[in-house]
């Protein structure tokens, strides 16, 4: 494809994503598709020739659009909000159109300072001390995953470069709460330390990590000569955004010399709201954390910050050094490869640095705030309505409720519960997660696309209302 | 941004874009800044209000695009060829408007069920049989990392569910070979096998694993109370092209039981050659793969197809499932979260499908063919050059050569070497990548940007010859 046949096609189909974002709210929020429908009507075999941009349109609006369930639907209000914002939007598409890549800071010098940069604005935005050096990676599960190894290398000395996990004397053991993502226990079984050795912390009634438990279990590790090396705390759980007491952990993690790793992958957006920084106090005792934008705040995904004190030893845990990627500049630069697990790196600064020059700190700001007033009100309508229950604290923009009508409870409430929620979804009037919260399970509303107003949780309480009370009336 | 100012700023990008490529030809091809250069023409602090995209454009015409390497100009001739097509930029244009997430099918079918569809076009292009399921991830380097968890759990009977590779009684060992790319090592040290239990293999005289070495060493290891669990080939070492023998190793592999990963990131795009098949015959005894369609193939970065043949081992070692993420059509669909390590996915197939469909297959195999023909040329003139050398054999499109003058060896032939092929870099005319083999320093010449022809490559010929020749005349 020429650059002029890019020029012409690029303008079509910046139409077309602009009339899919502007009619975005009259789709299903919920694909209607079947499994294997998408699959069933493109072609198995790739074609010999050329085909033109016209078919491949002709395919997304018939396959492809009735095939995606709609995360940026003003009725979404499903897992999390994963907002991409139309300016971040145009700052990937520069990283793309580009076409350079950062393999070293030579390969593409722009691309390595404008990431630290742009990571070094957020940083200021989330009210964190200096003491912090961010990098972008792509999702939280991998950041987990770096954060584990990191920990595992401090309390292990290095032990890749000996014999390994499997050269270690005294077992080493990752503490994480009841509540933390699923992916923080991935990661530890991915690093190689065994689920024997991940340790589950029960958790308050907020749904926070007991650090009273977590210290006692530590203290029975190592007097069984067992090795504690890692704590992962989370800022926003995904099931009820409860908020671990980061300053306690912190306090315990430098008592046992433990790795402590603050997982604020959704609620580390809320941080750039002063008035909530209280949800993380003591982060500055962390050794690590990550903040995802590409939730909540509006970078297109994939956008990952992590940030960490100890950068050298970052590098020293990751870093690789062959011939073809040593420069004569080496010693006067940051080269992020050594800063992740891939080699290869996007210009995904581009789409940070767009997002946060184009909206301003400010505006960033309000929407937030737009957002929790809208749980708020929402919380407000569902405590007061007869049957209806809120079931864990509201901090930031998600609820976690239910309908419990008379007579309803055990197995005929979960049934009850997953079905009104399965109806909306179905119906597409709007897009809700269910989930199990104490063994039972519970609708979350995860509040916070950019186009969600008033009017629309609004109109999603008329729907909950609707479809779950109208069934046992 | 509403979807009208993402219209007409869009358009605006796209045309920058398209200039940008129209006369990336003209730029030095590596950035000429000095390290720090960039940053300290930025704002250090973010912007509290909003600015306009008219800054964001002088900013990138001033301070971004000086700072930038030009990957994709044609005479860039640097690390390996990282081609974004613009057919396939536009593909990730439409993921990255569409902002959809594949967390599970149900969250957006299309993008799963194309990913299928994509990575099966591929795998038929490659000439691999239908034994092979296949999934999009970012790079070859968390692939290795994949495909090295994966053996580990294969050989310690899913050690991950019990104490990891801390209760492993026999320590695992991984095979490389003295010529994988660094990212292979980085791998087993990051899966926690450690670097005692690592064997770099030598090579034979074209640089191939010695498959003679690799079965000593599996067996003195195994004599030895060892574990051996996996064996990492490459066909198109980073260094040189080389290609290890797969057949050989895929009948040690099977013989000990071990797991045998293929890193084709490079030269794997070079199978949709049916007359380069033989460059990894045996293949179809591997248990894992990679090829980068985002390296010589053009997909835009990033986009390394992973195939495997267990996807239910792949599935088991890599799942989660807790209850916010389960669907009533679990049981029928592919949940392309459990084929990797991050849990969020970009609709990343799209840039695959689009770059197949705008060029069809005939037409990426005669591109690639065209840059054959230009290695081959380009090795015939070195060849008969006085004073210059091709160090290793040229399967595909790149070069390993050395101007020798008489008198010059050791230490000021690094020098030398280092000198002409530094003064090439900063002069801006072309882009290469010195590296050392067998010890000491050469240049690599990788040929297959999409812009390069004949006229580029004659060009750079003149180029090195007066800045090699010039300097000792």
């Amino acid at each position: 494809m020429t650059p002029e046949e890019f020029r012409t096609i690029g303008h079509r189909l910046v139409d077309w994503i602009a009339d899919y974002r502007a009619r975005v709210a009259q789709y299903p929020v919920m694909s209607q598709v079947e499994p294997g429908q998408i699959k069933a009507k493109l072609p198995k075999a790739p074609p010999d020739g050329p085909e033109s941009f016209d078919a491949i349109f002709k395919d997304l609006d018939e396959i492809v659009v009735p095939g995606l369930s709609h995360w940026q639907s003003p009725r979404f209000f499903g897992y999390f909000p994963s907002n991409g914002m139309l300016s971040s939007v145009l700052g990937d598409y520069l990283s793309t159109g580009l076409g350079v890549l950062g393999l070293s800071w030579q390969s593409s010098p722009a691309l390595s300072e404008l990431e630290e940069v742009a990571t070094d604005w957020l940083r200021q935005m989330l009210g964190l001390s200096d003491a912090w050096s961010g990098v972008i990676q792509d999702t939280a599960s991998t950041s987990s995953l770096v954060a584990l190894i990191c920990a595992r290398e401090k309390a292990s000395g290095y032990s890749l470069a000996k014999g390994g996990l499997q050269g270690v004397k005294r077992p080493l053991v990752v503490y994480v709460s009841q509540m933390s993502h699923s992916s923080v226990e991935k990661a530890a079984l991915l690093a190689g330390f065994g689920r024997e050795h991940v340790r589950a912390i029960p958790t308050d009634a907020a749904y926070g990590m007991r650090p009273d438990l977590l210290a006692e279990a530590v203290r029975q590790d190592a007097a069984q000569g067992l090795h504690p090396c890692a704590v992962v705390g989370t800022t926003g759980t995904t099931t009820t955004t409860a908020m671990d007491p980061i300053g306690a952990l912190a306090d315990i993690a430098a008592a046992h010399k433990l790795w402590l790793h603050v997982d604020a992958a959704m609620a580390g957006s809320a941080m750039i709201l002063p008035e909530c920084r209280r949800f993380w106090e003591g982060i500055e005792g962390a050794d690590s954390l990550i903040v995802n934008p590409h939730k909540w705040l509006g970078a297109a995904f994939d956008c990952t910050c992590y940030y960490v004190k100890d950068a050298e030893h970052l590098v020293r845990v990751l870093s690789t050094n062959p011939s073809y990627l040593q420069s004569s500049v080496d010693s006067r630069v940051k080269n992020l490869r050594d800063w992740g697990i891939p080699l290869g790196r996007r210009f995904r600064a581009l789409k940070l640095w767009c997002l946060i020059r184009e909206q301003g700190v400010a505006k960033l700001q309000a929407r937030l705030r737009r957002d929790i007033e809208n749980a708020r009100w929402l919380e407000a309508q569902v405590k007061s309505a007869a049957g209806w229950k809120v079931l864990a604290p509201v901090p930031l923009q998600t609820l976690c409720v239910r309908h419990e009508p008379d007579g309803l409870a055990g197995e005929a409430l979960d049934r009850h519960t997953q079905a009104w929620a399965e109806r909306i979804n179905r119906s597409g009037a709007a897009y809700l997660t269910p989930a199990q919260l104490d063994g039972r399970w519970m609708v979350r509303v995860s509040i916070g696309s950019l186009l969600t107003e008033r009017e629309h949780v609004a109109a999603l309480w008329d729907v909950m209302r609707r479809e779950a009370e109208g069934t046992v009336r």
